[in-house]
């Protein structure tokens, strides 16, 4: 059977999470729905990544199987024909029958907007966490270094996340951004994440930034493999899985 | 009695527009609301401009009476503390006890935002018109030059707004901007407006900005004083109230 490949579009303020859970409003349930509209029989959707209630998505990349005669354009155009505005499917790809984007991602990019400013905006409240006192980017980008390369993680794992599963994980890279003056991105690269592990940095590196806490801490805050050394969870709204390569 | 004019912004995406109706939400029930939970009796509060369903604002001044005895820091933090996330207080202001916002403007600003670009972006997608075809901003500069100056705007009006007062207004000044490439600004500042005049206008600016109208087709709607010769009303949701000035 046809297999595609979707890079989707979602703002995540209305949705329980990209998770399918009976009888509540879920990215996956939307997209199935969707799928069930065009195709008339149940399809199930696979993910890049899980994003949790309130996180965004501008780039997800999902697969499912293909029972109809379709091309790709004709894919992409019919599933947004049959999504709610708050979903977008920006491409649509022919792939391997075997192609899973969960296992076969080599690189996950999450983009975190922190709206920095003493007044707030309301035009972004849902797309930017607003955070009003003063925050040394140059600090946060000097504790950030500790954070890139192959760690054990498990300080930024969700706390009830717990299994016996490896918590080590990489990080590519760590950028830090102002954009325009008021908006600061940070945006993180690696192949894989815990659960929670964005949010937790975030609000890590944002207790350096306004000065609480030195930026070696977050070496510290490492070596102890203990989730309540590290700072409270950043906000899900200020959180977008950007891209996902392969 | 002490009397407060405010600066206020709100998100018009949830709201029946501003003026108050029975059973709907609106902006001037929910400031209203606010101020009976702060003053523990009904207070009526007056605008410069009532926006449409749909219509954002970032400045709308509203005025109203005070009667108990709080300075205009306190005032502004007890309305932002009762008011919803999607109304915010900018500024809180002592005024005479005969101003009214409406009668006193003498300036209002309206922006208009079109996210112009193939692709949607659902993040944006009630906060700017998605017009995907490519649109010449010169033209539409070109044409708004005739709207500038005092004239008789009934081929701008609502339709269904007939009365026997004057059309005629003065539009100081119509600048037309493109920013970060994909985002159009129609700025439009006058002293008055009327209903749906500055929608009606950036509807008519879009027909000549994609070439469908010569730019001196908008001298002739004008002067035709016939709402059916102007285009299609241009969608509120890309619409702000900017600000007023006295």
């Amino acid at each position: 059977m046809k297999r595609f490949m979707a890079v989707v579009s979602y703002d995540g303020s209305d949705f329980y999470g990209y998770q399918i859970q009976k009888d509540l409003r879920t990215v996956q349930g939307t997209l199935e729905n969707a799928l069930k509209q065009i195709f008339k029989q149940e399809t199930t959707v696979v993910a890049a990544g899980r994003t949790d209630t309130g996180v965004h998505a501008y780039g997800q990349v999902v697969a499912f199987n293909c029972p109809i005669d379709i091309d790709s354009e004709s894919m992409k155009n019919a599933l947004n024909a049959n999504l709610p505005s708050d979903v977008y499917v920006r491409k649509v790809l022919p792939v391997a029958s075997n192609f899973h984007p969960r296992f076969q991602a080599k690189r996950r990019i999450y983009h975190y907007y922190i709206h920095n400013s003493p007044q707030t905006n309301i035009f972004i409240r849902k797309y930017a966490w607003w955070f009003p006192y003063e925050i040394d980017i140059s600090r946060m980008r000097q504790a950030a270094l500790f954070l890139e390369g192959e760690h054990d993680f498990t300080s930024f794992k969700k706390r009830e996340a717990q299994d016996n599963r490896s918590n080590v994980r990489t990080i590519y890279r760590i950028r830090i951004i102002r954009l325009r003056s008021s908006i600061i991105l940070t945006r993180i690269e690696g192949i894989s994440f815990l659960r929670r592990m964005v949010r937790n940095i975030v609000g890590t590196l944002i207790k350096v930034g306004v000065g609480e806490w030195e930026p070696k801490r977050v070496k510290e805050i490492l070596l102890k493999k203990d989730r309540s050394e590290a700072a409270a969870t950043a906000p899900p709204h200020g959180l977008y899985l950007y891209s996902v390569e392969f």
